[in-house]
């Protein structure tokens, strides 16, 4: 089949119209940067209390416009992402709420999910759905915001018994649309999994560097396979703080759990071949790990077309791909409207996407690959 | 001052005439390396119960001679070194001690001292210097084994009251020979800091990979920094195992600290200016940590060099070093005999190292580098 290439398409409508990220730092940031090089909404707005931290997101392109304080004009917003730190997240939900339109989707990328999804059912914040995008970086802030931070990352979401089943799946879409792997699960299951795998473990790092603390001839000697059991004891101390504070409940029954293994393994320190078993299983559990998050997941290699509303097209855009010898592994509508739609294609590799794009341009249809 | 470089200079005497290294694994071939790369034995004999182990050790270079069993040849040795794994230590050196003469200088490498000091003490080995290279590396046994892994090593020596000074000074000097840099404490301080600094954080991860272990869901999501923080829990199960059993007085006195600072991190939940006090210490503590063992000390920039026992040889070495520019930083005379001795000059760089070597061979000096 032949297409008339000079035709002028109109561009597909995005997911969302206009998207509001409220604390636009790394996450945040790396969340606007996303809708925006994916084309996810027509325009997205920052909003932040630091009028420094919006004027450098509007120079690093990272949003649209921006706003200094909630308002009216948050009625406009059909996307409202929670970005502020931990402490902030539930003064800022308040703030917001008396303003969000019924219909917007809200979310958050906090990393202690049950207070957040309590608050939004006080406030009567019915199409929320509370969000943790796994991901981060050693450096923090807007500058180093960036959309890659997103993809293939395992994101968590956790809907309540209350949370309507469209909003769930819009937040699938939009995890799945920004690159992320959407993981869903109560929000009290991600609190005590995140209490074990990354709480638990900074309050032993710290009670770690506690002890070489207070004997400095220990820090003369605690290098190499100490410093990297302590990196964590690094991070951000307020925001590690407020992150275990959050989740003091399930930290405490980590900590309980975690004694109990402990004094297992004491008491195993008198039964030698109990103790081999026990290290040879910690080292079989601990090799079996992903290497790295993003190794969880097979690595995506998305193509969005844009796909006018014309008889057929996205049979022209698979056939036009196959008479090429590219093979479409996934497929995914991402919007239909009456003025026309757009498709997700998984292909195998990058080489395959950046063909993919160059055959489909060719042909006179709107691609938009990773930026 | 002109010297004739035609003329051919006696090799100096080695610190060592005949070394046995006993257990040649990872730790004892790379001793066994150093012996032999910075000539500081005439000869290396490598004993071993695994004739492959022996045989590979021979091909690699490792060590001159080979034996299988502890016997009368023993006695021709002035030093020991053994660097079996630490549950075949004890019954080594009950092996060895009838073959010893008792003026050789015997030191082991285990990660645990208390209990081999207290053998040899009932064995009746009183030139006995416990002594601990802080060196490692992933893989393990005689093919990885490499001088450079003993270079700029922490090496604690622990030498108790009945320890002859003679016998810790020639440890000592053993030890900075082969480019690791002493420290010396009594076993049980030993026992109490690698108790705190590796075998507690040994066990902790551990038992947080026991939590993942039994709830498999948890594995999806604890990667990055659980992964980097379990690391420990990754060795060899066996040697691991091994290790914390023999240390389990000192293990068992580190986990009732660990236990205390974990109880009061717990109760600081309720306190969050104690917990971000407590957060902001952890991380000054954790980031002053030197980022690599061998950060710890000024690096060592090493020429030795041969010197005839003739009239003013040491002036003729630091004068020709003077005269070209050479800074020489620090001196030292490693062995001096009837025949001549070695000195080893500490330099400002690999570059002043080599070009020293070059102008000190112009003029007729046997010298010696780092291999």
């Amino acid at each position: 089949m032949t297409r008339d290439s000079s035709s002028t398409l109109p561009a597909p409508p995005a997911l969302f119209d206009t998207a509001v990220v409220a604390g636009v730092g790394l996450i945040g940031g790396s969340v606007a940067l996303g809708l925006r090089q994916r084309l996810l909404a027509r325009r997205v707005i920052g909003l932040d209390a630091s009028p420094e931290v919006l004027r450098e997101a509007l120079a690093l392109g990272v949003v649209d416009e921006i706003q200094t304080a909630p308002g009216e004009w948050l009625r406009a917003a059909d996307l409202v992402v929670l970005a502020a730190p931990m402490r902030a997240l539930a003064p800022l939900a308040r703030d917001l709420a008396p303003f969000l339109n019924p219909h917007a989707l809200v979310t958050d990328v906090g990393s202690v999910k049950g207070g957040i999804a309590a608050e939004m059912e006080r406030l009567g914040v019915r199409s929320f759905v509370a969000g943790h995008p796994m991901a981060g970086s050693e450096r923090g802030g807007v500058t180093h915001a960036r959309a890659a931070l997103l993809e293939n990352a395992v994101w968590v979401l956790t809907p309540t018994d209350h949370t309507p089943l469209t909003a769930l799946s819009r937040a699938r879409t939009l995890v799945e649309s920004l690159g992320g792997a959407p993981v869903v699960m109560p929000p009290d299951a991600h609190d005590a999994l995140v209490a074990t795998i990354s709480h638990l473990p900074y309050l032993a790092s710290l009670a770690m560097t506690h002890m070489v603390a207070r004997d400095e001839r220990l820090s003369l000697l605690a290098a190499g396979g100490f410093r990297d059991l302590t990196r964590v004891a690094s991070g951000d101390p307020r925001m590690s703080r407020d992150m275990v504070v959050e989740n003091k409940g399930a930290l405490r029954e980590a900590l309980a759990r975690f004694r109990r293994q402990l004094e297992r393994l004491e008491a195993d320190l008198d039964e030698p071949d109990e103790l081999l078993a026990a290290a040879l299983e910690g080292k079989r559990t601990r090799d079996s790990l992903p290497i790295v998050k993003r190794s969880l997941l097979p690595q995506r290699h998305d193509l969005v077309v844009a796909v006018p509303d014309r008889p057929n097209q996205l049979g022209a855009v698979t056939q036009t791909l196959g008479a090429h010898g590219v093979n479409i592994k996934d497929i995914e509508v991402l919007a239909i409207r009456e003025d026309g739609g757009a498709v997700r294609l998984g292909l195998e590799s990058p080489e395959d996407v950046q063909r993919a794009a160059g055959i489909l341009a060719a042909e006179g249809f709107e691609v938009r690959g990773r930026s």
